[in-house]
C-alpha cells in the first residue's frame, strides 16, 4: 500500500509499504488533516517523531504521518464487538502507557511515555490502511461526513483547552491567533454560548474565517492597541481568559498584558525554543498560566456529539482537498508557502 | 524625629524629618523587619519606590522605608474607636485605590495603583512615628511580643501564596529556597499540617532553620538530584505543589521538572529581569503556573490568630536585632554581605 513516511527534516516520502496484519481493528483512512505539528516536524524536526524506539510503539523514523483522520473499518480482530466492518470512524491517536502516575491520576494525555499514532509510530492516517487498538476507534454518526470527521482531532484540542480554563457562561475571552486551532477555539466557544469572544489575527483571510465562525470582535493587532480595546470591550480590566494559539514571543507578552487581574492565560501552542519571559507579568496581576497537550477521550466524544447535533459546523475550515501522492507539494509545502490563506488542507486517502 | 529614608540606589539616609500630623491613627513603630524588597531597592532600585508621584500616596523619593512592622498606637483621630492609645498593633502596609476593576473584584492586593506604606510613600516603619489609615491598623494580641508582630507581614505573604495553591491535607510540597519567605512558607505548611514538606536550599545555616521549623526533608540541590528525590519522596511523579521562593532562572526550570503532571508551581519571588523560558515545560505536563503579590487583610488576621494560639512560633526567624541608626551598616549591608547566615534582621525603633 501507499503511505507518506517521515524520514527526517524536509524528507517525507510517499512510498510503498507492507500492510500490517490486523490486530484489534484495521481502518482504511478516508480523510487526513495536515497539522501544524506535521509542519514543525518537516521544518525543524524530528521533535515528536522518534529517533530512538518510542516506549509505546517501539518504532523509530521512518514512520507514517497523519494523526487527524477519519476512516472506515475494514477488518476487526477476534472478540471486538463495539463496531462492524464498514463502520465510519475517527481514530483517537493519542497513546498512553496506562501505568505511570499521570495515567493513574487520570491525566493519560500527559502520560510520561505519551505518543500519537501518526507521529510516534504505530502507523498513521496518511496510508491506505492502519491497524489500531479498539479503544482508539470512535464511531462517527451517519450524519457527519468523513471529511468533517477528520476535523474532530483539532476541535478536541480546542475543547480540551477550554476545559482547562474554567470557562463560565458570562466569561469574556481573547483568542490570540486565528490558525486552525485558534479558529477551532472560537467555534467551541460559540458552541458553549460564550458571552464575548475577541479574536486577534493579522491575516485578512483568517480574520474573515473568525467572523464567519462567530467571533464577536475580530481585531488586527497591527492596527489596534489590543490591550486597550480588550479592556473597553470587556468593560473591566481585561478578558477573563486569554488563549494563546499564536505561540510567538510577542503573544505571551500580549496575553499577560491583556488578561484581567487573577485571569487565566492558556497556552495551546507547542514551542520550538526558549523565549524571554518576565515572571513579574504574572506577579503584578496574580495571573494564572496553564498549558494543554492533546485531549482526553471525553473531549473527542463531546466534539463528535456536537457535530452530530449540528452545534459545531466546522466544514468551512477545509480550504483544500488533495491526494495522498501530493501531500508534500500541495500539502506541506503549500502550507509553508501560504499559511495565511489556508485553514485546513485535507488529504483524501481512500473513501468508499 | 529620626527616619531611614530611601533616596536612590545605594543611598539610604537616617535623618531628621518632621512628625506628620495625626490623621486616623499615629503609630510609634516598635520593630521593623528588613525585607528582600528593601535590599532590591538598595541594590537595583528605584523599583517599587516612586520616582514620579505615586497615585495613592502622591509621594516621590525620598520616602521612608519599612513595611514589615509592629508598633504602639500613640494618637487616634476623631471618630476612631476600634483601638485605644497604647494598643499594640501591626500595620497592614498594602494600599489600594478601592475603585479599579481588581479592587471591585476583591483582588485589592493587585489593585492597578497598589502600593505599600514604607515603599511607595505615606511614611514607613523605619521612623519614630507614622500616620496610617485606621483600616491599616490590626490589633496584636497581648501574648504576641512586638518583635514577633513584625513577622506578621512576611508570614502573610507565605499564607497568601499557600492559599493560591489549593493545598489539601494530603498534598506533597516542594519549597525552593530557604530565605525568609521560604522559611515562612514551611512554617505555614506545618501549621496547616501538610503531609510532606521538602525544602531545597544550599546554605547550611538555612537548612538548619528549615529543619527546626518542621520541613520533613531538607535537601541541598548541589548534592542531590532534586527531581529524582522528589519523585521518590512523594511516591508519585513529583510534588503536587512547588513554591518558587528562590526566584532565579534555575529555580523555574527545577520547579517544572519536579512538579507532577497537572501540578502547580507558585512563584513567590519578585524578578529583576527576564529569564529564558520554554513554555513546553508547562505543555508536556499540563502544569499550572501562578504567582502572588502581597496578601489580603484576611491573611494578616489569620497569621495573627495563629501566633496568638501558638500554632505559629516564628521567633527564631529573628537572627539579629539592631538600632535604627545602624540600619544601613548592620542591616542592609550585613544582609548583602552575609545573607545566608541571617533570616530576618529586626530594627528596634522604639518600644515602650
Amino acid at each position: 500500500m501507499r503511505a507518506a513516511r517521515y524520514y527526517g527534516r524536509e524528507d517525507i516520502r510517499v512510498e510503498d509499504v507492507e500492510v500490517a496484519a490486523c490486530g484489534e481493528a484495521q481502518v482504511a483512512p478516508a480523510y487526513v488533516g495536515i497539522c501544524g505539528t506535521d509542519l514543525h516536524e518537516y521544518l525543524v524536526g524530528p521533535t515528536f517523531t522518534p529517533v530512538t524506539p518510542h516506549p509505546l510503539s517501539r518504532d523509530t523514523i521512518p514512520i507514517t504521518l497523519g494523526h487527524e483522520f477519519s476512516g472506515i473499518v475494514r477488518e476487526i480482530g477476534p472478540g471486538v464487538s463495539q463496531f462492524e466492518i464498514g463502520q465510519h470512524v475517527v481514530v483517537l491517536p493519542q497513546t498512553s502507557c496506562g501505568h505511570c502516575s499521570a495515567c493513574k491520576n487520570g491525566a493519560e494525555n500527559v502520560c510520561e511515555s505519551f505518543g500519537f499514532i501518526g507521529l510516534s509510530g504505530g502507523g498513521g492516517g496518511l496510508s491506505e490502511s492502519v491497524v489500531v487498538p479498539q479503544k482508539a476507534v470512535m464511531k462517527l454518526p451517519d450524519n457527519v461526513p468523513l471529511n468533517v470527521g477528520a476535523l474532530v482531532e483539532p476541535l478536541a484540542v480546542a475543547w480540551h483547552a477550554i476545559a482547562a480554563a474554567s470557562l463560565k457562561p458570562d466569561s469574556t475571552v481573547l483568542v490570540l491567533g486565528g490558525g486552525p486551532i485558534g479558529l477551532a477555539v472560537v467555534q467551541c466557544l460559540v458552541a458553549l454560548k460564550t458571552k464575548k469572544i475577541i479574536m486577534s489575527e493579522v491575516s485578512k483571510a483568517r480574520q474573515r474565517y473568525a467572523r464567519e465562525f462567530g467571533a464577536h470582535h475580530v481585531l488586527d493587532p497591527k492596527t489596534y492597541d489590543l490591550v486597550a480595546i480588550s479592556r473597553q470591550l470587556t468593560g473591566q480590566d481585561g478578558p477573563d481568559i486569554v488563549f494563546d494559539c499564536a505561540g510567538v514571543p510577542a503573544s505571551i507578552v500580549t496575553a499577560f498584558k491583556a488578561v484581567k487581574a487573577r485571569g487565566t492565560v492558556v497556552n495551546v501552542a507547542i514551542w520550538e525554543r526558549e523565549v524571554p519571559f518576565q515572571p513579574n507579568m504574572l506577579v503584578l496581576k496574580e495571573a494564572h498560566y496553564t498549558a494543554v497537550l492533546g485531549y482526553k477521550r471525553k473531549d473527542f466524544q463531546e466534539i463528535i456529539d456536537h457535530l452530530a447535533d449540528g452545534t459545531l459546523k466546522p466544514g468551512p475550515m477545509i480550504t483544500s482537498t488533495i491526494k495522498l501522492e501530493d501531500v508534500v507539494e500541495s500539502g506541506i509545502k503549500a502550507l509553508i508557502k501560504d499559511k495565511d490563506s489556508h485553514v485546513k488542507i485535507m488529504v483524501e486517502v481512500g473513501g468508499e
